[in-house]
């Protein structure tokens, strides 16, 4: 019987046996092999999300499994191939899907939070979320091509151009993944991290990274530009001093992109972006050509997503994966749905 | 001899002979005939700005006036010639310069504020700064072409397209304006203002406004827009409240135009730009490209600036003129240079 983690309340997961159903019409049987736990997952295990989160359910949407089953009325899906899948469903009415914005749907399914995730070892989804993968990107590192999207859609927003000088103001696993897809572009850039750990593994990413601690990041930009400011901010840091830097080091007509959720109010600098004629534009998810792109990124290296695999745990110890994240100094932990039985018969 | 009001310190203006001197090099004099007084003047009246501004210093930069003398090396323009000024001289060698984005030169010397402006019956200026007025042109209209261009650099920062539905958070004459300038791109427009006095001169306008006091403007974009949102907003109220609203009224990718100068800094909804991919655009001044669409359009009435004007008062007694604004229930109030002795002699 396949086995299933699952949110229970605060700070509690566990892994029971799932019952598992035929692939509804238009539906796929996935069997995930690997899981990645994002931000996200950790406020939901924190109880954070508890008024949107019903209990007991399965999370998790960085994913990476094989077709197992196809459903009535699916085409061109074979048990066995490769998959990743783009975890949203939407209502195709609202004024947002109708003005082809479905990633923001006034109504989105954001599949592992609003209805049941990956982290189990069998697993229904819509045959439209199914990104196919290439048969010989190992299923470990296709994980990250959902947090690699994200970084592909941040990326496009803020219009990062050949050359451009960018700041990636926090360097957890979202933040270098920007820092590579940007670099990709052709920018040269800069990541603002406290964590020595994290500016570590950026430095043998060959990233140049800063310490806010220590460093004088706008006299450094200062120096970098010539003056000038830079040409583009991320904020992926989620925190007041991270909107601060990101609006101070920019150029006239410099723009911001808001990728951090900020669940509070931010105090910002208004007048400096009157003065600079700067612009921010928030960065939300990701569509279909973005994953699609992550894809390529991922599988030819240019995104070396491997590097930032800090850990591996079977299903049935996902809550040392939280754990593991709790307490810092690991970028991105997996779950392996593939060897869960072991752990769940411990 | 040429009388000038001057700026001597906290709320005190004088009306004095000044020495004219002719036009240098590249300098043209010029007889300003009406200057319109802006929120800035009125900030340096109160003693806001005595950082910035040295005294006795001569303020003034939204005129209409002729050419009177023409310096060496000027070519194109003769004594009579029809103009306004666009107040600004760049350095032409900072990166925003080099950048093409002269406006916002890092050492812009607006002129009027760093430097003598024009409230005055003989100013000699650059001759670069000229722009043409046709003859038929009154120049008391003429000189509200400035505001009208900081409308249409909004405008165009925006990026207004015909059919758009349009929410302008802040009824003075910069909203007002750009209004008028975005119903002209093909926009629906709404205005948002709490004084009374203002929202009557927008009615007449055929402007529908709004009163955040009494009406719940978010249910009302709802019903406006069909549950999707604006598609921009414009902040020109210069307060936190007017922030919030233009923040909140806006649907999924809807663009943010801060015009207003926020001289601390606000409280931002930043998960709102994440969750609705919302963009924020500053906007400063103008280029001459804006100030040419300004003359078409106040020249042609698509902008009726005659509506604007609330009172113009005689040079001598300018002070009166910024009285009557922190009076309220006015709009422009125009200053008019060639009835200055008068005044002075009284």
């Amino acid at each position: 019987m396949p086995f299933a983690v699952r949110y229970t309340g605060a700070r509690t997961l566990d892994t029971a046996p799932a019952h598992s159903s035929p692939p509804g019409p238009g539906e796929v049987q996935l069997a995930p092999a690997f899981v990645g736990i994002c931000g996200t997952d950790l406020h939901i295990f924190h109880g954070d999300m508890d008024a949107r989160v019903s209990t007991p359910s399965v999370i998790g949407h960085e994913m990476s499994g094989r077709v197992v089953r196809v459903g009535p009325g699916v085409e061109g899906w074979r048990p066995g191939d490769a998959v990743t899948v783009m975890p949203l469903r939407w209502d195709g009415t609202c004024p947002a899907c109708r003005a082809d914005h479905r990633h923001i749907c006034h109504h989105l399914d954001f599949i592992g939070i609003d209805s049941p995730g990956a982290m189990q070892q069998c697993w229904n989804v819509p045959a439209s979320t199914l990104v196919r993968l290439p048969a010989y990107l190992p299923l470990r590192r296709a994980a990250l091509v959902e947090p690699t999207a994200v970084a592909v859609h941040d990326v496009d927003r803020a219009a990062v151009r050949d050359g451009e000088r960018v700041i990636v103001v926090g360097g957890g696993p979202v933040g270098i993944l920007i820092a590579l897809v940007a670099r990709a572009a052709g920018a040269e850039v800069r990541v603002v991290e406290p964590s020595g750990h994290r500016r570590l593994l950026a430095d043998e990413l060959r990233l140049t990274s800063w310490d806010p601690a220590t460093d004088d990041i706008p006299e450094l930009v200062r120096q970098w530009t010539a003056g000038a400011g830079a040409d583009v901010a991320f904020e992926v840091s989620g925190s007041a001093a991270g909107v601060s830097t990101a609006v101070e080091v920019l150029r006239v007509r410099g723009r911001m992109c808001l990728v951090a959720i900020h669940s509070q109010p931010r105090e910002v600098n208004l007048h400096r972006f009157f003065w600079r004629e700067l612009t921010l534009v928030g960065a939300r998810l990701y569509d279909r050509t973005d994953f699609e792109t992550a894809v390529s990124l991922v599988t030819d290296g240019t995104v070396p997503v491997e590097r930032l695999i800090s850990r591996v745990v079977p299903l049935a110890q996902a809550s040392t994966a939280f754990e593991a994240l709790e307490g810092g100094n690991v970028m991105k932990v997996l779950v392996d749905c593939t060897d869960g039985a072991r752990g769940a018969s411990a």
